[in-house]
């Protein structure tokens, strides 16, 4: 037999799509329980197939052509195994984000329109080597109805490939071909092409990837680039929490989108504020750069470059600027910015509706650290991913992100012809607190 | 002075993007007001300018290169610029789509998350002849908080660029730079690039002609391409009901998108519908194409062709099919629709849930025609336009189409390293009935 072509592999998830989209909530979840269930039992095999992509990527490695790094996300473990099927069970028990009425509306008697959450359809991810985003996409997309095409790195081909086979086992009573794994590199562009039948692209991997993708198709995309986050203390900060704040968005976890990469500092408190911050930074080993007016304060400081303003660290490493005003301050986030997330420590809450207002980022927080914009911190439930776009889904990106709506309009033989013309009968348009059953009409 | 680059355009329109996300309603309303006014104050300026258009395009109808349609949609007149102003006052007065807060959350004691209504930014339309929809879209922009770049048709560039030069004056007390006009042709393929600074693109015209700017930019875009709808009779159907829905779905207005143009007939009514139905559009003049089984009943219809199923007649004419189950319905519009509208006409309730469930389209109707598939019919407000996308905004789209959100989160110092480690503190995540007020916390 030969391999199917990417297309006949879309086509076939758009086929099972329809499919997807009457399932009840109880057997999408029984379905994503049995994948868990799979990889609780079925560890020796999918260790052994990673074990061969361990090997060649450690030759790699030995070649200089891999990186420690990359070898490390792809290796899995018995307790990796056991907290995948975890995470699957956790998606399992989530809300369910479908099978919602959005919004129900009495056009006139007999004649309700409601707004429906549905799945989007096809979802494309192309992920790089970390076998578990895998599991995880599958889970996310089925909990949300959408069929799914999987593109991992070659890399973890072996991993992939079995953990694909488990999930299609697993699932074999739901709609024949719902989630399809692609190999071929050069399947990525085919992909890329084909904005009649994929509805959604979801990339995980670097910036440089996320943004080649982003370029490279018309169809939408759900993903982040670059993450440079800024906290600005005011001149009416209470400056104890500005270096808590500061503190924490830049060391608690430097190498995540939601860290702090540059602290903007209103002059009149930055003689109070830097030294202090310095010191605590220094003690956790963070390397700052600052412009002049930071580094006649600090001089431990670097001198900052241009660059330094729109360079994601994602490490312990800080650009300090000192500004006159607000109004600066805005202009510098607004100049080297990604969009992505911002706060402001001051008591001044006019300052701070002001920063918030003005500011076109995703997340804009009034005294709180940058590291909260995250999914789980914001209750969403599962993380579906954070986007920098800001159509549809934007910041933070839970199963929500997943799902569309539809609307149904329920009638009793209702034509428009009754309400056009001399005689024109008037829409009542009144909102209903109203789920839809089938069937449904006011007048019942 | 020479002529700005759509470049430069477009860096301001980005510019005044930020102010514009600050304004009040009541600024954005007087701003629309005040273009109300100087239409009205303006009508032989404007009419002047037109002429002029209207000349040119005589020309070339004369010379055989537009149509008579073309030259008609161009020609504005004392009324149509009323109809226009009225317009603009309208939308003035719309519900304000911004300053809402779309979901709160507590996220701990003191820590509260608002998902709040804002502008996206800089909207792109390129749109075909007609300039009042420079002034809608314009207005619809206006009221939504975003910049505009309008790029017309050169066949009415004098009505264009005096519409334009009034709507500048009338709002110079915005920020500057909100509105740009383009004109050059080869500007649309630059603006197709900037995907950096165009947030959303909102093409007007044929099918043809928004298909080519989705195929051809990776900006997001809101518009439709084809409304291939379809009605389906089904066996359980009143037919006195099904023959109304019928009539009225080709009849009432047969050039827009929503009128259907495939009715789908259950065989065990075909022959006492058919011939009852096809009495009434031939005294409409509608001229009908069936497959077999219908042209053995309805001996008048013409063969359909393969194309029939796949063609938006835009007219009086309709495509019929009798089918032999639900199913083959269902797969009828899967095969041939436009993800658009369908309707079923049926008293059994299971069969119209199967039915609304099965299909992929923006809206799916029981008992009711096809032509409510409508922002104004279903009490969206202003129309900002019909979707044929998944993302964003589907089906008939308001103003909420012009819309995102940002996360505004209010603490007062806090850090997520309290919430990490070995002593974890857990986080609340109690939904709020609250709405954002700068410096608003759970706290105060």
């Amino acid at each position: 037999m030969t391999e199917k072509t990417a297309e006949t592999k879309v086509t076939e998830a758009q086929r099972a799509a329809l499919g997807l989209a009457q399932l009840s909530e109880d057997e999408r979840r029984r379905g994503l329980l049995s994948i868990a269930d799979a990889i609780d039992e079925h560890h020796e095999e999918i260790l052994e197939a990673n074990e061969r992509d361990v090997t060649a990527g450690e030759e790699l490695l030995a070649a200089g052509e891999y990186s420690q790094a990359l070898v490390d996300r792809l290796k899995l473990s018995a307790s990796k195994l056991d907290s995948i099927s975890e995470m699957v069970r956790s998606v399992a028990h989530q809300d369910d984000p479908l099978e919602k009425t959005l919004a129900a509306r009495r056009l006139d008697e007999g004649l309700d329109l409601y707004k429906v959450a549905v799945p989007i359809g096809v979802v494309g991810t192309v992920f790089e080597s970390r076998p578990d985003a895998l599991v995880q996409i599958a889970a996310l997309c089925l909990k949300s109805g959408n069929a799914v095409i999987l593109k991992g790195g070659s890399e973890a081909s072996h991993s992939n490939r079995v953990l694909y086979e488990l999930i299609r086992e697993a699932t074999a009573e739901l709609p024949d071909g719902w989630a399809q794994l692609v190999e071929a590199r050069e399947d990525v562009d085919a992909l890329l092409e084909m904005d009649d039948s994929i509805d959604l692209l979801m990339p995980r991997g670097s910036s440089e990837f996320v943004r080649y993708i982003q370029n490279n198709t018309s169809i939408p995309v759900l993903g982040h680039t670059e993450g440079i986050c800024h906290v600005y203390v005011d001149e009416a900060a209470d400056l104890e929490m500005a270096s808590d704040v500061a503190y924490d968005a830049k060391v608690q976890y430097p190498a995540v989108c939601n860290a702090v990469e540059t602290l903007l500092v209103h002059e009149d408190v930055a003689e109070e504020f830097l030294p202090e911050i310095a010191a605590r930074y220094e003690q956790a080993g963070v390397e700052l750069r600052g412009d002049d007016a930071t580094r006649e304060i600090v001089e431990e400081a670097e001198a900052a470059t241009e660059d330094d303003w729109s360079t994601e660290y994602g490490d312990l490493v800080l650009s300090i600027k000192v500004v006159d005003s607000l109004e600066a301050a805005l202009d510098h986030i607004t100049t080297y910015g990604s969009k992505h997330t911002e706060s402001i420590v001051t008591d001044d809450d006019e300052r701070a509706s002001r920063f918030m207002r003005s500011l076109d980022s995703a997340s804009v927080f009034h005294n709180a650290s940058t590291r909260f914009s995250d999914g789980y911190r914001f209750g969403l439930g599962a993380e579906v991913g954070i986007s920098t776009g800001k159509i549809h889904a934007r910041g933070p990106v839970g199963l929500e992100g997943l799902t569309t709506y539809k609307y149904h309009l329920e009638g009793d033989g209702h034509v428009v012809a009754s309400y056009a013309g001399d005689d024109v009968k008037p829409y009542l348009h009144e909102e209903l607190e109203a789920e839809w059953t089938p069937g449904d009409r006011s007048d019942e």
